[in-house]
Formats: structure tokens, C-alpha cells, sequence
């Protein structure tokens, strides 16, 4: 690839993960489907309590997006994306690390009220019939901070 | 246009946006006019109260610079735009989405204590006479946290 | 340099830059002194109690790694970076802008709780040996809050 196919690459997956973040924050359920490729596979394992194996990882564009809007579709949030390190590693893969900081608050009787939390998203990306989509995406944690839901008697 | 020069806009409307950020949180309100076009327009209008039409929504680049700096000139504010969406739609003319988070802080006095929001920018772009400048920014909001005036008996 | 080659530097000091961010927060220190040209001038003067001339700069890679390994290894932090303002000057020199902010958090025994502030930051670049290197980086802020450690007695 020259070196304006590279950037031009980079611009695209740059804008493919913006569309994740602005998808999930406005509940655009299938603007945030149509990211990933069909099979996707998504590793919040350590978002998940649990100890079961497998817990946390989702496969399938249609599958993640079940999961997630369980997860967070009656919930205010606002995930930001920062610094992304795209690396085009062929014409129709590309790998990706983009720091990140969300902030969760759940609607009364939620299991908590709020959380606010920093990590990075690992991912790659594959470009199929001319469109980059999302591959894979893991999530790794600096800092969780959760405010608990005021006792009835508090 | 070709891919280089498409790259070229989006990086030159990048910076633009950046500087939009830069001048209003440092005061520097000639820069601030000069991102934008001299008829541009801005619509706040969710972040005005009141009923009448129109509130909220000023058109001209000296005209938004005086509403803006009138409503957070003595404010300790941070702007910060993420992942940006930008489309160029001709040599000319391009759209953009971004995701903003904002933290304002009064002086004493002030109406409130503090504010902390997010939201989306919904901005339009114009190249004249060589350079890129903002036609249009609209605010929307997924959330609004304020932090009222300590009351003097509290 | 052609348009292409002008992006392309701009697309690497973003890369560098969110390097910078990312060994910092994981403490990555062999991966943080590499993002520093040899001679690069760190001014944190302005993070840096005390009156005594050139407290908070300092100069080399290896001295800058020491130095803000001594400040912040032990504490959890959380640095992000946005809208960058690159410009490249020459095929080997640039300058860049960014909006910052940090979320930091001591163990217990810590001079401090947490600290939350916002400012920017004001670099050059160098490309020596075909990469380029961070060759001075200064912040500045727009606000700091700091959380006290609680009083044993509190």
C-alpha cells in the first residue's frame, strides 16, 4: 500500500470505532450491529463477574449487540475514545489500541448508581467487501470507581 | 478530489475543531471568531432555558463569539472534543460528528457550582479563500450533571 | 514534502504522542524513554512545588523516565490526549498542541487522594534515525482539583 491508501485505511477505522462509541451512547442498536463483522468476537471478561469459562466473550456482530444493549441499553452512558495506534498490517487487516474512559448511570433500582472507569480497547479489524469492520475488541481496566446505590435507610 | 487531498481537508477541519476547543477554554476570543465564517451559525438551544423562539441559536461569527463569551467568559471551562466523524462532501463543503465532554466552574457568585456534560457536536464546514472554517454547530447532550450554590445557611 | 508525506508525519506523531499516554498509565518505562528524542527537555515547572531555579525541568530521556517514574510509578493514573494541533515545519522538525487530562489516585500513605486536572501541552518533535522522538514537552493548566488525604481522626 502507498502511503495515502495507508492513512486512508487508518481515517476509516478511525471513524469506524467514532461510529461504535456514538452508536452505543445513542442506543443506535443497528448503526453499533453493523461495526463489527458478522463474526465478531467481543472479550469483556473482565467487565463480567463470574467464574464460569467464557463468561464475558460474545460472538457475532448480531450476538455482541444482544449483549451489550442487555447490559447497558436502559443505562445513561458516555464512552470516549483517545490516541488511537492503528497499524495496517495488510490491505485488509489492521490491528488497533485506543485509550478509553466511561461513565455508566443506571436508572433507579439499577445495581448500581454510578461507575466511571479508564482502560484501552485491543483491536483488530478486517476490511471484506470494501468496508473495515471491527474483527475483535478486548477490554482491559486502569481504574474502575463505582458509586453504590443509596440504602432505602441511608 | 483524490484520497491525499480528502486527508488533507479532514486533518485541516480536525485542527480547526481544535482550535475551536483551544480558544474558548483559554479566552483567547480572536481566535475563537476567526474558526468560524462570518455568517456561521450556532444553535445551543438546549442549553438555554426559556420559551421564546430563537433562544439559544445565534448567527455570525462576531455574534457567537460575544453570546459565547458572555455566557463562560469568567468561567473556568474545559472543552474536549473525541473521535471525530468528518465527511468532506466537496473541495468546499464537508460535515462533522463529535463526541465533547464539558466541565465548567464557576467563580462565587455564579449560578451554579459546577457543571459537567456530554454530548455530541453536529457541526458543517466551509472552505473560503483557502481555509476551513465552521458553518454550523449544533450541541446536543446524553447527560447534564450540575452542582448547585452551596445556600449561605448550609 | 508533499501532502501525503506531510499526513503521513502527523499520523506518526499522533502515534508517538499516544505512546507516550499509554507507557505512562501501564508503566511501561522502557516503552515511556523511548517516545523522548536523547536530549529531550521535560517542563513540568509548573507541576513542581518549590522556588529553586529549573525545579520541575529536566533533560534527557533517561533523566525524564527517572523522574517521572519517581512521581507517579506507585500511583494509579489515567492521562488522556486530544484534538492535537500538528505542525510539521520541516521533513525533521514539528511542533504540536494537545488538550490533556489526568485522573490520578495515590495508595494509601500518599500525599494526596486523587487529583483531577486539565491543561495542555506544548511540544517539538525531532525525526532522527528515520523516527520521530518527542524533543520538548511543557504543560500548562486550566485547573487542578485535588482530594486531601482524610485525617486519621476525620
Amino acid at each position: 500500500m502507498d502511503p495515502a491508501q495507508r492513512l486512508e485505511a487508518i481515517e476509516e477505522i478511525k471513524q469506524l470505532k467514532a461510529r461504535y462509541f456514538r452508536c452505543l451512547d445513542t442506543k443506535d442498536w443497528d448503526g453499533f450491529a453493523d461495526v463489527f463483522a458478522s463474526d465478531a468476537r467481543m472479550d469483556m471478561s473482565g467487565e463480567v463477574k463470574g467464574d464460569e469459562p467464557g463468561a464475558g466473550i460474545t460472538t457475532g456482530s448480531r450476538e455482541i449487540t444482544e449483549f451489550v444493549r442487555a447490559m447497558v441499553g436502559h443505562v445513561t452512558t458516555v464512552h470516549h475514545g483517545h490516541t488511537p495506534e492503528i497499524d495496517v498490517t495488510s490491505p485488509t487487516t489492521a490491528t488497533g489500541m485506543w485509550a478509553m474512559e466511561d461513565t455508566l448511570r443506571w436508572p433507579d433500582g439499577g445495581p448500581l448508581a454510578t461507575m466511571h472507569g479508564y482502560g484501552h480497547y485491543h483491536d483488530t479489524y478486517e476490511k471484506r467487501d470494501g468496508r473495515w469492520r471491527i474483527a475483535s475488541t478486548t477490554l482491559t481496566r486502569l481504574r474502575v470507581d463505582v458509586e453504590a446505590v443509596p440504602r432505602p435507610d441511608a
